[in-house]
């Protein structure tokens, strides 16, 4: 006698028997994607930066002239308002909001004195939320549509309550959406009127160069969008090559008004002598120019985009026809969101463990780690082998049509 | 007719037709120190860490295997209480001030609601005492012997004073007098009572390695002194590579209990995703274990004595007969303090920029910039070639004899 199942049940008992263990928890990118960089291990020829300085020894905070000048170009900003640091522009991030903490933005005091809000387009990226939280500073959701924050509900905030100090903003391929700020969400939010005199948008850039299309979607440039509204001083931007050359050991870059570099480059001079310029150099040698560097996303999109379209063709043929089950279809990034019925995201997730996939946490998209829905499951492609990444989606599709059988 | 003038402003008039121009403001090392490390700029021969991580990827943000383990070598202590890190020490430093700030330290509230307040042996490091001024910790001042602070002033006032939340200490040939702790200054200061539950050492063991004469000094090891003594979360060590490869390019390492190593990497992990372990696994190469870290650190001495002895015989040649007029003769470091008799320092200083040499500016070696009694001059012999070093040690010690017979 055997107990009657769901045929979803029975697709996913017979899948818990190919034992696969396989991490998909992050973002990270695969061996062969870091192998396009392996140039990075040759040796330089010297260790002289364009102007004279010995790249070797302490000091240039701001970063290397070329460094400088590569990242300007690739950031259509003048090299004079960009610096380019050792570290991950997580870091950058976290710098910036420490200072702004312990000692106030140009124009504004200490927000450690004071409620500080951040304002945070959900779903959006888990270790950004994580700053705020660490740090103490009260986040509040508001909905990130494919264009962008929901622009009614943000300026409706930002007009009204002073202790609204910034909001956290991935423009292109947003983690986890996809989204793509449109031009005219770049003009509202560099334009909007605020309460706080010192708001900041932290506009983080992390998947400027990372298409998975041969639309290379380009979003508008915000802080000559802040300067022309009026609100020079609004924008801070941040990149760097984490996933251009090796995610461990790139170079990051923030960009903004000369105020604000002048602001950074006094706070971060307290807590360094200078970045690591050899490793500028040996990126500066590496990716030379934007048509380089656009040369070798491509070759990473080569990598990438089969995984994707692998996870879009089983959620395709397992979960076309499951009633409040949809996902996004990225043209760049590194994610795709699968969106549940309300309520089933944890299952979910729940259930492609014990069948030997690990996902980011349920709520980790959302400040707190709260998803209020259950309804959001972030996919992170990038790692896995092709093969790999095929099972895990068809695993992570059979688990979610179990859950909402269930 | 010729004015009569003192022999001293003749000597520093004709010393100032050599039209000398020489920075002698910071303690960099100089181009030979520097490429003593070269081998940095070879090609590594793969990227996988001993544990068979990749280093070119994200995360392992407590350091590669074989890197905590070398430092706990160099340390003395077990590796699984090391973390090493990619950027300088003073950025460490900096970073556990920020946490102790917003965040609190085991044991403790957040610094930044109360007041804070950090014991300063003088003369000192600069860039500690920036440290604190920026991030608001107000700092009182504490004599500093030869054989390291004085511990009647500071048991009294860490007893007495729960706004006391740190000290700075640098315990072997501290900048700038060379000053080395005593096993009975490490076993005081670990064993102190402190009024403050959450008091914090930041030992500051920058020149751990750093040897100029045979006598390679040792200074009692702190942490485990502090665990014996019943305080076993006192004291965190800061460490790094910094003036042994590449200033600018070099790893640092953080050493202390397990609790504070867990809090510490619970915070920097809101920060990073993890250092640049390739530059990790280059380091663990060039400098392999204590015994070559040992004969690497002789070169340096070889380059650096003779730029010591050239200054020292100077100022014996020129100021040995000048009443309040001392120096120390520290036996490692990179540093000799000149003492002057009060209200003279920045005299010195201002005469000797006027003969082409760019001192430390006076009082930098005390919280604030204000040496109370104007009387320390920090000399950092290591960065000008010998030739420049012992005319400019001639030029400042002209400049101390114009300065005390005006």
């Amino acid at each position: 006698m055997t107990t009657a199942t769901h045929p979803a049940q029975a697709q996913y008992a017979l899948f818990l028997q190919r034992g696969l263990k396989l991490d998909m928890s992050r973002g990270k990118p695969s061996p062969e994607q870091l192998d396009l960089s392996n140039d990075l291990l040759d040796a330089l020829p010297g260790f002289s930066a364009a102007d004279g300085a010995d790249a070797r020894n302490d000091g240039l905070g701001v970063g290397l002239p070329e460094a400088r000048a590569l990242f300007g170009s690739l950031l259509d900003v003048p090299s004079a308002q960009v610096v380019v640091d050792s570290s991950a522009s997580l870091s950058l991030m976290h710098d910036v909001i420490v200072f702004a903490l312990l000692n106030g933005v140009p124009g504004g005091q200490p927000w450690v004195g004071q409620q500080s809000v951040f304002l945070c387009p959900v779903p959006g990226y888990d270790r950004h939320f994580s700053i705020c939280e660490a740090r103490g500073i009260k986040m509040i959701n508001v909905p990130l549509n494919d264009d962008g924050p929901d622009m009614e509900v943000v300026e409706r905030l930002v007009a009204n309550d002073a202790s609204i100090k910034g909001m956290w903003c991935v423009p292109k391929y947003s983690n986890p959406s996809g989204a793509v700020y449109s031009d005219q969400v770049v003009r509202r939010l560099a334009a909007m009127q605020t309460a706080a005199p010192d708001f900041r948008l932290m506009w983080d850039d992390a998947y400027r160069f990372h298409h998975l299309t041969d639309e290379h979607v380009r979003v508008a440039e915000v802080i000559g969008a802040c300067a022309r509204a009026g609100n020079p001083d609004r924008a801070i931007v941040f990149a760097s090559t984490s996933k251009v050359s090796w995610a461990g050991s790139g170079i990051a870059a923030l960009a903004s008004s000369p105020a604000n570099i002048a602001w950074w480059t006094r706070h971060a001079g307290i807590r360094s002598i200078g970045p690591d310029k050899i490793n500028q150099l040996r990126h500066v040698r590496l990716l030379k120019d934007s048509a380089t560097v656009e040369a070798l996303m491509m070759r990473h999109a080569a990598l990438l985009k089969p995984k994707f379209d692998a996870v879009l063709a089983q959620f395709g043929a397992h979960l076309g026809d499951v009633p409040g089950v949809s996902w996004t279809v990225p043209k760049g990034g590194y994610f795709i969101d699968l969106i549940t019925p309300p309520g089933a995201a944890r299952k979910t997730i729940a259930l492609a463990r014990e069948a030997g996939i690990t996902l980011t946490p349920a709520g980790a998209a959302y400040p707190y780690g709260v998803d209020p829905d259950d309804s959001h499951i972030r996919i992170a492609p990038s790692f896995p082998s092709l093969p790999e990444i095929t099972q895990a989606a068809e695993g992570i599709a059979l688990a979610l049509k179990v859950a909402v059988a269930g």
